[in-house]
């Protein structure tokens, strides 16, 4: 007996398995990583000990005295949240997975996520350390620049080079989402450039790059299906 | 060929991405976190090695002597139990998420969740410390309070500014997780101010709110109920 | 219009989210801190740094002197996964929860898992050290022994107490749980007062009790599940 | 009333339960060990302090001289990466789980995953100590060698021993994933005997192999699915 081509047959299985191992089990590992990165992050925060060479100043110093810390605590915190919500914005846009797709998702994991915890409390332990300041708010930005270049390349290689977009997304707003997502590491970079002139004003950069960062991608999608919208009322 | 009006186009795809990236998700990313985080509390307990400079003072003196540890772990621990139980009931009394609520919700990991490991450890290693348990008690209660705020904030904005919660929810019932929930930070900020006098006191306040919170919820809940269903059989 | 009794009003909502938050969720939310736990388990073997005061003795030696940590790390990886494949059972017996066994869960994971590294890791680091060694097992006896009775509790409250297990479950079944799951505090309790006398013995006995526990559950339930097909092929 | 034989009785229960807990409930748990213990890999890059006795030398330089463990954590995250996917590919092709095959997936678990932050940390803090580089990467060529082994084990356990693979799994395609798997451990076994004479070579074909390995496995299967449906065509 001939199985007619097309059906749920071996064939199908072995390309839903090495192909496109779900794209469900990729955000589900994707979102396991996610959510201990954001979590390790406290390991920024030194924990003072009462057998500490520097006890005798007293816990309310030892504990305000890093407010950097904390700063880079919030700060990666928000990232690496926005990254998160970004990403599942990305893997709900897509209809399929390949193994290009799951290496590069893997890379951007590593440097994009996985890896913030160092450039975090490296920016908390010596922003306050003259000498060695602007090296930190580089590190940091630079390792957020390169986060975000992955993430775009992520996009890219999903969306335009392999077409694994579900269909039911429109050019347009596969548009609006590139449009939204591609400037975030230039201007991340750009902040590193003024690190190495003052590491200060960069940092300042940072946190209102995050926060202002919240707001634009809904809104640019908002935007792009508004004008679909009103030339479909005119067609 | 023009699609009808509400069918299931891009414009409902964008709107579930974006503006309601499905609460399962929110909820499995935050339960990540609070996962990770409950077991990360354990590192608030030293493990004493052999090369300590106090090694000759025994194992069993290591261990005992580091009790005010074993008692903020147990504490934290039950206290984001506490928050994790109460989380999941507030999320299933939503039926749909928005923009603001992921990062409310982002916030509230961040401050009440995530950072609950550095107030354990420090209340641990400096509750034993003359002049430093007021701090100890303090900055653990602050922190404690916050969370229970910003954890307000979450459920006052979703279920009131955002209106986000299910129409099964009757009027009746989301006030009883509001009457429920608030009074936490209320209680914990007065057990803070405590700690400025005596930090001991403030420590079994907070042991003890910690157990006799678990049991209001369910009671006030179901008080609220008896009351709808006498009322129902009366109309 | 009034609903009739029993639909699916307000009541069922409140009723599933207080009294029963979905086994499933508790479930994720044990296999989350059960993954994190044994995963950390880790931290029990130190990491030799070429800054050490000792380096110069050369990181073979380094690595080698320390074999009871790793010793220490697999016996705490089996025992944790027994845990975790006892809990998967158990849970899955269960039909419903209510408000306590999510705390009797919670106190749980707390002293029977997210506690554990501790001490592994104590075990590891004094066992080599001839004062300190009994107490190093003890702690660790100590430690496996209130686990496996809140374990048993847990299951107590939930099949009898409470009578939260699935209608599937025939009482032999549940007592042939009961027996398999009872015996196991009491045997690492035994072992834990041989390690007054000799905790190499004990750890022995611990490692040799791990192995050996991997197997009777699912005998005696097939056991059981043999006898009842017996008499009812007789009936 | 009696049940008919083979309907869904406690029979069935149990037998899912301590036979076969859910394929599903083993893959989420394991995907969870793989998740924290890739994040957990970052442990192996030191925090410079300010504290620090050669802070002197600047955060540049301290930033740059441990340039190993950069390598390190990027080689053992594609590792455990590369691990996570074909894991997934195996348990996809498992149709049940049986008690064995937990215990086994426990172990390698336990040695080709969570162990892995162990040999990373040694291998980046090691490899340019002159005296022990040797040992770093023969520890770290060894520890890759056993997970590879234990993961043979695993599948070849589950599809040949306990016969678990799907039916919809042909035998060309089971022996095709067994071909593409099969040499991963004798490679890396290999390289650590190069590890010997020269460990800056081994590392080097370490990151090879796990760059090559990226590959084959799809294209193998792929070949052999060619292979099948030419005979096909032919019959």
């Amino acid at each position: 007996m001939t199985r007619p081509l097309g059906s749920h047959s071996g064939h199908d299985l072995i390309t839903q398995h090495t192909e496109d191992p779900s794209l469900a089990r990729i955000g589900a590992f994707s979102d396991g990583v996610f959510a201990f990165a954001i979590t390790l992050l406290i390991l920024a925060i030194h924990i003072p000990q009462p057998t500490d060479a520097d006890a005798s100043r007293g816990l309310l110093t030892l504990l305000t005295q890093q407010w950097r810390s904390y700063l880079a605590f919030a700060l990666s915190f928000m990232l690496v949240g926005i990254n998160w919500a970004n990403h599942r914005v990305m893997f709900s846009a897509f209809a399929r997975a390949n193994h290009t797709l799951i290496w590069l998702n893997l890379m951007y994991l590593m440097l994009g996520v996985a890896f913030m915890p160092v450039p975090t409390a490296v920016l908390g332990a010596w922003l306050g350390s003259p000498d060695n300041q602007v090296v930190a708010a580089v590190f940091y930005g630079g390792a957020a620049t390169v986060g975000g270049l992955v993430y775009n390349l992520l996009w890219w290689y999903g969306a335009y080079a392999a077409k694994l977009t579900s269909p039911a997304l429109s050019a347009r707003e596969r548009r609006a989402y590139t449009i939204a997502w591609g400037p975030a590491p230039l201007v991340v970079a750009a902040l590193t450039a003024v690190a190495f002139a003052s590491p200060r004003v960069a940092v300042v950069g940072y946190v209102a790059a995050v926060f202002a960062y919240v707001l634009p991608v809904p809104r640019l999608v908002a935007l792009q299906r508004r004008r679909r919208e009103h030339s479909k009322r005119e067609s």
